[in-house]
């Protein structure tokens, strides 16, 4: 769409810095009854009575988290917006709020901003959160997004990364490795289409996988879900640089160490045959990948029975004592292999 | 510094994102009672009994907000929590605690990123906030800062652009105009170092501009301040980017319009001496130049008493109709010069 120059696009510079947030801000409404105060004074107002307050921040930045070549604007609007609340749900808390700055050069009209802004408004509606601020400036080169999510929690009901015993079950809901395919799916289509622009990209057949990694969702359901089963977990991280990486954080924090078992890792059946396309095993893709944005928690023995049959969860192994480490217990062998990956390395 | 290549500085890469954020952040420990979980888990856990949370975020980009070339990089830290604790202060709310993101290219050494967050450590002693989270990541070229601030009020003591009424008077907090004069010497000196690097930068007796500059303070006192006159604002906003710009968000959203009187507008007399020497009406770069992060307020008639021999506060103007438009009188003359200066236009 940005190299289209038959369109008549609108230059930022016609709207102003003030201009440009009213315009792109104007269709927010406020839903939230804790939003007091949304866009267009020098501080939006919340008020959360007698609840915990929830807070997270991200940065995105173009080349680095994402590639305009094959991400198209609305979807980034969208991703970034579910990529930062499925940090309030790793919490066990419910979103409520977000605010989105938006730095961009010169060379992006109105009309790429409307684009991004189509894809926060729709993940607004959807998760039911109001944006409530934010910031748009020019940048030297390149767009970066930061986006800061909001959410609330009764105190007893929070989760952090700290909290998992001995003996506790490992969980996660859904599956995995999908994002990553669907990334590989995307730069492989990308390549063939920079070789020959003529190609008609080969997308079929893909559509869970492309889906996973353009338009995640975030799983915000899940507070709703424990709520109903009458669940606390003792700890919770949500997926967003691998399962590996969130298991050695859990580990970290909670000081305990954890097995998982490669059987039991759940992978959608297209998931493993493009795995096998592309030659690689579809368990790395679940360990190592990332942007699933699911959430991995940990449930107290005593839980099990709960959620065993639970068609959102899965149980893939348990806490064992710090000094034993972090392995995975291979298929057929039942051979342990140390978790070591570092997850996605952006620098 | 960036230039030193006989020091030994440490690439980001051999800490690794989880590595470097909690490098840059371990030293910074919790003060505030409402900060319950800080930096380390997937979002931050904040308690306000009964208060208002007010929010805000502000983006800097290099080479648009600022220029590397002579700003040292612990004062951008410091300059950057404070223009967005000015922000929450505008509320008539007490900032609490910042989350601050920051994407750099791997130009940037790890040391360099210690530079800043000291510049941050110092601004969260002097304001007593807590850093509470954030983000780093790598960026495709420059460095870009987002800065998210929460603050804490009783709702009937928060204050919006939107509540002045006719006849109101319009008040600032210090003086104006000196930030851009810091900005006219700064850029002036950087010009003449780029074209001869043996010349020595002529600062001297310019303290005060280059102060109000590279590192501006938030008027979170301002707070207490009216609290202890029994004064609540009718209508407040800070001045980021120029008198003329604030007048008018304010006679927007409140609907009325303003007088400002020129010979009120409180200037320092260095302010006054170095305008002369760049051939600029003072005035002017109180009205058009920016990041005085001073606070820009109105108060009804009847609180001018309690005001009026306030060191702190300088009453330049009042409220007139919406239909009688912005207007500065001009000294002598008595004459009206129309408002319409836009501050910073950022594209």
């Amino acid at each position: 769409m940005l190299e289209n120059k038959n369109q008549d696009l609108t230059p930022i510079s016609t709207l102003g810095e003030f201009g440009l947030i009213r315009h792109l801000t104007e269709k927010f409404s406020l839903k939230n009854p804790s939003s007091e105060l949304g866009v267009g004074d020098d501080a939006a107002v919340i008020f959360h009575e007698g609840k915990r307050m929830v807070v997270s921040t991200d940065l995105f930045a173009e080349g680095v988290h994402f590639n305009l070549g094959y991400v198209p604007l609305k979807h980034l609007g969208y991703k970034t917006v579910v990529a930062n609340l499925s940090d309030i749900a790793a919490m066990n808390a419910v979103p409520t709020q977000i605010l989105v700055s938006v730095a961009v050069s010169n060379r992006f009209p109105v009309e790429a901003l409307e684009e991004i802004y189509s894809g926060i408004a729709l993940a607004c509606g959807k998760y039911k959160v109001d944006l409530i601020g934010g910031d748009t400036t020019s940048s030297t080169s390149g767009l970066v997004m930061s986006i800061t999510a909001i959410g609330a929690a009764d105190q007893d009901k929070i989760v952090t990364r700290k909290g998992a015993q001995e003996n506790d079950l490992l969980v996660v809901t859904g599956d995995l490795g999908g994002a990553y395919l669907g990334l590989q799916i995307l730069e492989r289509e990308h390549a063939v289409f920079l070789a020959n622009p003529q190609m008609q990209p080969e997308m079929e057949g893909y559509d869970y996988l492309l889906e996973r990694q353009l338009k995640p969702e975030a799983r915000t359901d899940v507070q709703e879900i424990l709520e109903g089963l009458e669940i606390v977990p003792t700890a919770m991280i949500d997926i967003s640089d691998g399962l590996a990486s969130e298991v050695l954080h859990l580990s970290k924090q909670s000081e305990v160490g954890f097995r998982i078992y490669e059987n039991k890792v759940p992978l959608d059946p297209l998931t493993v045959s493009t795995a096998e396309e592309f030659n690689i095993s579809p368990v790395m893709c679940a360990l190592n990948g990332g942007e699933d944005y699911e959430l991995l928690l940990t449930i107290a023995p005593k839980d099990f029975e709960k959620i065993k049959n639970h068609l959102d969860f899965t149980v893939i192994g348990h806490a064992v004592e710090l000094s034993q480490g972090n392995h995975l217990v291979l298929s057929g062998s039942n051979e342990l292999a140390e978790i070591t990956a570092q997850g996605w390395k952006h620098f």
